[in-house]
């Protein structure tokens, strides 16, 4: 018997049909003997409809009185699919994040999970029940409804996989795994049998979004194997698991896209201690999230830096914080390019195999597509480059590195 | 400054529009210094739309998930008005009942409220806030969402009023307030402008379905005096409150009109003592309501005993419960009439003016109309008659006691 943790999103539960098929998979794993814990996302367009309802109300909502009104979409969610697990002669009950023991730092719409008390669930699974709880929600101390932000019920179910030392955790959604590239982009791009979770990360922030990344983060953190994969079949998907040796074998595992971000160019700064602090503390003072930063001297005494921020963000940028940068660093040569992208080559192997930099710029520059800005981290190599050229440059990449091959580092 | 609770029912919120009609009516009473409590029902709409949904996954969804499901229609009221007054630059906050302090029994769809925990909401309030309580519900000692009944948000509001010792107690709902008789029936009818709880708990208990009976029983109880008004116009309605010597100056107050009835005769039962007890025992194993109840002698040894049901209990009552009954009574003469109405003659004066029963059974026979059952109590006189003649007997009723002049007994 195992313990076993799934997580279905919006899709997922999209409608009573869904539902019930969510229900009769659930049952499947019942019926072996398991104890399941289900975490379920609000039925998919509850959400927005309910931000819209909002919006009529208010511009800009308070995000008390949101985390109030989302919370009730995966409240209704698991109410119905825990009707649905009866219909088919199923024990089952159904939680609240609150109810589940999920306890968050209290900050609106964008909670942490502070600590989980699984004593309930515990509880209910010993009476033989399947346990269904609301994802993306948990209540604070002063036991106000706190969310955690979208893509929230991945991150519930790590948790949950975690408090409750769970054998297995099981995002499921309409993708059936983690794709050597997107196979929008890359027709012959191949599912990734098993892929670390610090490749996922990276995977995640870069622009592939199949989960959160803050819930990977915490999988890796609590060592959580998770396994993402697809609700309608029964195929096995992506393992996200601890680093093993043989994942090295392969440099690269994933080539990753990301075009939402914008560039950003503050030219001839004085190039004198703390600068860069300086300009990213204004930058942070306005919520605007930095991702990519990148510092070249540019002649004697001046430098450049480049960063990139959500594309979203840029027009608060240029309105707004473009002034206070030009007061602040004294400088006037601030530009801003909305029409690039973000390619990265993803993979732990690249810290044993050399020339992996290398290989990639000269297959990028052999496809006649400019380099604009380049960054790196231990495992993955990211490049800015011009977003018509976007497809071009992961397909480039995606045969550079031979990932049409079965990629996966465990066969 | 007064303390003021003032509940919306699920037309008045029915959509964004009238939303903002609320949060202005609201911010109105906090500018002049108030302090407001908000009891919300879910918009007109969601609970019927979240049953049909939770139909499609079972035919009987268990009462504990309901409770889950429903409850959210009156969290995402609370929400939306709080939105809404904020965007009036109205300090809010939303609550759900449990959050509110509101303890119940555990008893899930029709949950009693054992215990108010005001304390939250005091806080709040000293806050300067508009406090927005979800009405409809609580939670249980174990911390599980348990739903009020029907109209379970009049005896929220009527519950916070006393526990927080409010100076005033409105329901806003789309009639502004109780009339002598249906005006859809008797054009002439007249608005009340004051009326005894117990006399409107036999209005309400009775057919005139402008306030849960529970909730009237509650402001009984503990002596809140209510007013029930329109959330349309700004017209006085109708105060609910303790009984005082000049409402008995007038013997009638109203007349009300249940069509909702069925009437079950059982005739030559055995007259040994203890037969009422065991045949209402076995309807009352079945979770039938029964309402009115006659006995009669009707030949040596023998009696007959009539009761109204609910009719749409009736189908139960000839399948399952009829035949029980034949067997624990030994009588074979049992027949259900569903053709009638229950029209009654509601008024504390009646206990100091005589005749009026005469009155009544008089008007009745001038007008042709037969009577089938009669049953009384201290302050109402009720009489079952053919359902064609329903109106008549309203209409009649209504002109033998010069109801159509004014008849509040503080004029």
């Amino acid at each position: 018997m195992a313990r076993i943790v799934q997580k279905y999103g919006g899709s997922s539960v999209g409608d009573t049909e869904r539902m019930k098929r969510v229900a009769q998979r659930v049952k499947q794993y019942s019926d072996e003997g398991h104890q399941v814990v289900v975490v379920v996302s609000a039925m998919s367009g509850t959400t927005d409809q309910l931000i819209a309802q909002a919006k009529e109300l208010h511009d800009n909502p308070s995000e008390r009185e949101m985390d109030m009104l989302l919370a009730t979409g995966e409240q209704q969610s698991v109410a119905f699919l825990a009707m649905a697990m009866h219909g088919y002669g199923c024990k089952a009950e159904s939680f609240t994040g609150a109810q589940a023991g999920i306890e968050t730092d209290g900050v609106h719409c964008k909670a942490r999970i502070k600590n989980i008390d699984p004593e309930r669930i515990e509880r209910s699974l010993e009476k033989g029940n399947v346990v269904i709880v609301a994802g993306f929600q948990g209540a604070s101390e002063e036991e106000l409804i706190t969310t955690l932000g979208r893509g929230g019920s991945d991150l519930t179910a790590v948790a949950l996989a975690a408090a409750l030392n769970a054998d297995v955790c099981r995002i499921y959604s309409d993708v059936d795994g983690v794709y050597t590239a997107d196979p929008r982009i890359v027709p012959e791009a191949q599912k990734i049998d098993r892929i670390s979770h610090e490749e996922m990360l990276e995977m995640a922030s870069l622009g592939t979004k199949v989960m959160q990344a803050r819930a990977i983060e915490f999988a890796r953190n609590f060592d959580v194997e998770l396994e993402v994969r697809s609700s309608e079949t029964d195929e096995p998907g992506t393992l996200i698991t601890r680093e093993s040796e043989e994942m090295e074998d392969k440099a690269v595992h994933g080539i990753s896209l990301d075009k939402d971000e914008a560039k950003i160019t503050i030219s001839r700064v004085p190039d004198t201690p703390g600068i860069a602090a300086r300009l990213f503390q204004v930058i942070a003072d306005s919520s605007v999230n930095v991702d990519l930063i990148v510092q070249n001297v540019s002649e004697q005494g001046y430098t450049d830096i480049s960063c990139t921020v959500p594309e979203a963000d840029l027009p608060r940028f240029e309105t707004d914080l473009a002034e206070k940068i030009r007061t602040e660093l004294n400088t006037d040569e601030i530009t801003s390019d909305k029409s690039i992208a973000k390619v990265s080559v993803v993979g732990v192997g690249m810290r044993t195999h050399s020339g992996i930099a290398a290989t990639a710029f000269q297959a990028l520059a052999d496809a006649d597509v400019n380099i604009k800005m380049i960054a790196t981290s231990e495992i993955k190599i990211s490049c800015v480059v011009p977003l018509d050229d976007a497809s071009k440059a992961v397909r480039t990449l995606h045969q550079a590195f031979g990932l049409a091959e079965k990629t996966s580092g465990d066969e």
